[in-house]
């Protein structure tokens, strides 16, 4: 049916607080992908996914009240299942673990760089969706996940131009704070979770120390509980491979609720203020909300928003680059089959090649290619037709060169 | 907290008619991905993106009744806006192309490879997500490029290994189709829109005579219409540049009611039943839904489990590889540091290598790497610790070579 225009007019914004990827953004949020892929695999990892959607259970139990009653995406499907766009990435990997745990063979390294989502306020790194780097070992009981843990996350920084002086990655334990806070002042379990929730948010929150008091009277200081046992050797196994940038923090605590023990975080420490960038820690009993014993787990999550800010802020990023590397001019319509068979053969070489489709004149098609930064060109008509002669062109110098298409191939390769 | 394990046990299943991609199957997926991207990129397409949340009205227009109405998952978000997980990714690249139509350069060379959701019936070949590559050229009002389009599908396939003889790429014209109908029948364009709904569907529905034969009371049959002008043109150009599996089908209209002239679809042609994998066509006016002018558009959406399931029937799906090259086998707690020192330097040389965390014997340590297909591996105990004199084996030959560092790194290069 011949459709008359619509007289509608829609918005052409995308819905609010996610991002439209064009070209060159989306070169650099695929850059950012391979760096974390690249340096995943180069420690061994293997890339899992799964879908956004999942039933909504698999985050009551453990992702936290708030999150999930405020913060996420949450819907009921056409057949009434409870169903929720991921804001995290850890039960799914968790349920995909126990699901075929007697098929797997542990130790397990995986990674994944999914899209999550929350319900909040957008605001300066908070987007409503973001894509986070998720790498997990699971199956490791013992403190050499946590060195190999931080070690990826160490060596994704450095991959990324980021130098050692630049960062810093903090360190502390669940199980220290818990005992000491069981030690000094006999905390009961519900009491000791109202603590960490404080020091999670001590820096957001105004009534911190007050809020403290109701629980401790007298108050408490972090600074008090000293680095010991795992926490120490920990610390100084990681200097023994050429880690040195670690330091003790016992405010640190992280979000989630389902960490036991050891959490990390790495801080930006090149700016006027430390910031945050991304974490992770252990959590050994998650499996379990599937009935599965607990598996042993180690974990982080690094979000693009933030890194891609780092790059930015410090230009780090590369510059932008055309996937073609020829365009082809083409001087009318009758040297269009011609100059497409040339490029079959030369995308048949691996030299990814553009043919013109406007047919406007010359000097318009090769604005064009400079302006979607294609390096080279040739300009197809008579001669090349007939003699497959062509005169190729970089455009950054100018510079010409005749070649027959051997040499054409040759000289873009 | 010091949590205990909780007494719940929740499904391992993911949410119905959406995938899980354990690693091996994650990488057949990435497999299918990279040859989407690499063959669009040979032809100069540029990747873009965007969220998989849109607002439902960009859909409401133009997808189809159907498909709004009944097969998609649509809810209100906490502040009552109406949003879709996308069902198909056209509309968001109309959306994103006239929301920058003034700055970007036309004629446009876009692809993506978004996951989209559909609400029905999982079934063979039908999912509830799936991923589908879209290739789609933006301001040119030529034959060019509907040709090049082409040329990209058939390059996809032969990519992926299909040779020419087992597939075929069927055109037709709604245009013709359109005026036939107008000329023969004197249909106006409301009938003319039910008896292209009626022909999407022919081999599907049982009654479709009966159907027809309510608008147009004699019957009508698709084969006296002959390919002419646009469409005639079209085949010779592709035979021109050695695109001869071509065939003219009249019957073909495609599902989508924003396509106005061209379409094309792709049939797997080797089984006994021929099959259609994908297609596309032209769409000139769905931009105008934006209140742009519309902009000449033609593209094309090829989906991942048809694909996949074309690459396990013909056995044509690469063997799984592992991302680690080398697995360094460790001969105690003692050594632990040395190999992870070793494996970072060979990281830095491009060797992807994993590092035993397990310390079980070296038996179980060898057998882990070979359940993981990791080709190569080195013990490292007292020797490899003091001299840097390595025993690199060969897990497929059982061939092992000595060597020190530099002839270790030379070696697995």
């Amino acid at each position: 049916m011949a459709k008359k225009p619509t007289k509608i007019k829609l918005s052409t914004e995308p819905y609010k607080g996610v991002r439209d990827f064009y070209p060159e953004d989306m070169s650099l949020e695929k850059y950012i992908w391979r760096v974390m892929s690249q340096t995943a695999e180069s420690f061994g990892y293997l890339e899992y996914s799964a879908s956004i959607l999942e039933p909504t259970e698999i985050y009551e139990a453990k992702t936290g009240e708030e999150i999930v009653n405020n913060q996420t995406y949450t819907f009921r499907d056409r057949g009434d299942r409870k169903v929720t766009l991921r804001p995290e990435m850890t039960p799914t990997v968790a349920r995909m673990v126990a699901g075929k745990r007697r098929e797997l063979s542990f130790p397990l390294r995986w990674y994944s760089i999914p899209n999550l989502f929350r319900y909040e306020r957008p605001q300066k790194g908070r987007l409503r969706e973001h894509y986070q780097l998720n790498v997990d070992i699971f199956g490791v009981d013992d403190l050499r996940a946590e060195i190999e843990i931080i070690g990826v996350a160490k060596a994704i920084m450095n991959n990324f131009g980021v130098s050692d002086d630049k960062f810093e990655i903090r360190v502390s334990s669940r199980k220290i704070l818990d005992e000491y806070l069981k030690k000094n002042y006999n905390l009961p379990d519900k009491e000791i979770a109202k603590v960490q929730k404080l020091l999670d948010k001590r820096n957001k929150i105004k009534d911190y120390d007050e809020e403290i008091r109701k629980i401790i009277p007298r108050g408490f200081e972090v600074s008090s509980i000293k680095p010991e046992g795992k926490l120490l050797e920990l610390i100084n196994s990681l200097n023994a491979i050429g880690i040195n940038n670690i330091k003790f923090d016992q405010s640190l605590v992280r979000g989630f609720d389902y960490y036991t023990d050891i959490v990390f975080e790495v801080y930006d420490t090149s700016g006027e203020n430390n910031r945050s960038l991304f974490g992770g820690g252990r959590y050994d009993n998650l499996s379990s909300i599937f009935g599965e014993e607990g598996i042993p787990a180690v974990g982080f999550g690094m979000g693009d928003v933030t890194i891609r800010d780092v790059l930015l802020t410090y230009k780090l990023s590369p510059e932008y680059k055309s996937p073609a590397k020829l365009y082809i001019c083409v001087l009318g319509e009758k040297y269009l089959s011609g100059a497409m068979k040339l490029a079959s053969k030369l995308r048949a070489e691996g030299i990814n090649t553009a043919v013109d489709l406007s047919l406007k004149n010359v000097g318009d098609q090769v604005k064009y290619a400079d302006k979607n930064k294609i390096p080279y060109i040739i300009c197809f008509g008579e001669e090349e037709q007939n003699n497959e002669a062509y005169k190729l062109k970089k455009l950054s110098s100018g510079e010409e060169t005749r070649l027959g298409t051997t040499g054409l191939i040759t000289a873009l390769k």
